[in-house]
């Protein structure tokens, strides 16, 4: 076979990248959505999305769009997988590759944010998404679940300084269900990269509570993470 | 925004699926590859693959890949990911989704293995494959060595009979480390739906070893696997 025919007898799709952007604030696991104000579908609600493009990878994409609509650089961020249905997007054959990203609230931009129409979900009270949008959600949300008991990637939602509570309120919401608080905090204790600073809260109670750090270069030695 | 502008104005991509297909024989884990007889890249190797078409979706690209390589229809798969660097393929832009399949060897078709020039490679012995084809095989075994502990899925790799033996040769070929016989046993007990029939095998041992079955409907009504 020659090599241009190998490719070109070929037919070509659109491909796109959505996100999945959680964060936690108000006690709550957050996805941030969109009310496209554009054709076609307007009025709907979906993730965060655009095409891929020529000069960039899949990934490349993703950080792009991320980027574009939070104004956040360094974003944790894992592929969920593609989504690949033959009708999946009414208006043409759009093959999507879907990612989770995990961002501190405070660090996105708001003035962005409102230019695309953005706005933070709870992931408990979801409305209906368009497409296969809410499929990509609950996988994602799932992924999470499976990933915060063995990974430290829920400080990427976190403020530098954080206390127990909230790193344990933080896991509450993203599992659904209350943990606890004893067991929560001694296993807490038996990882040496997270750690107390001589800072206390003073919102949370009258007494404070001490404040937290996660310290990532001794992470990096240990690599045992277990919550 | 016009609709049709809204797709038409972003680039398009060929978009392929790549299948990781393990099996289990000879005591080892094995992934079923090809020598490419055809240009571009002939005499290199790689994972089964091939273009997706109009008219199915990612997933059935996969299946229909997989059929057409080992005669087999009803595969176990699950989707590793999408793999979109710009330069993977030099050839052209290419998009893969990468599948992991599941299959009984003995219910390949070696005569559309040999006119494919498949052949079947140890995983701890891998040859260098071309693109990132190794990556999507390390990915794959990766995810099934964290899979095989809470899900039933290596009895895809096994005969419907199978001795306890062959079963914990499986789970320490795919781990790459031996297994306490004794606690592999004790958990295996502790699920109702991996039987024990009243069939010996003779070939293991003189005394023969007895021959157990997975009983698919028991697991769904319990859908408690842990081994």
């Amino acid at each position: 076979m020659e090599t241009a025919s190998f490719y070109s007898e070929n037919q070509k799709f659109y491909v796109a990248v959505d996100c999945i952007i959680f964060s936690y604030h108000e006690n709550k696991l957050k996805v941030l959505l969109q009310k496209r104000n554009f054709d076609p579908f307007k009025g709907e609600l979906s993730l965060m999305g655009g095409f891929v493009k020529d000069n960039e990878s899949v990934k490349e994409a993703a950080l792009r769009v991320l980027e574009e609509r939070t104004g956040i650089k360094d974003v944790y961020i894992k592929q969920v997988g593609a989504f690949g249905d033959v009708e999946r997007d009414p208006g043409a054959r759009v093959i999507s590759v879907a990612y989770t990203a995990l961002v501190y609230r405070q660090l996105c931009n708001d003035e962005l944010n409102k230019q695309n129409y953005g706005f933070w979900a709870n992931v408990d009270e979801m409305p209906p998404l368009y497409f296969d949008h809410m499929e990509m959600v609950e996988k994602a949300h799932q992924q999470l679940k499976e990933s915060i008991g063995n990974s430290p990637i829920c400080f990427n939602m976190l403020p530098h300084l954080f206390t127990l509570g909230q790193l344990q309120s933080l896991y509450e919401a993203i599992l659904g269900e209350p943990l606890d608080k004893r067991n929560f905090r001694k296993r807490v204790a038996e990882m040496s990269f997270i750690q107390k600073t001589d800072k206390i809260d003073k919102n949370t109670s009258k007494r404070g509570a001490a404040l937290y750090k996660f310290n990532e270069d001794e992470y990096n030695n240990i690599k045992n993470f277990k919550l």
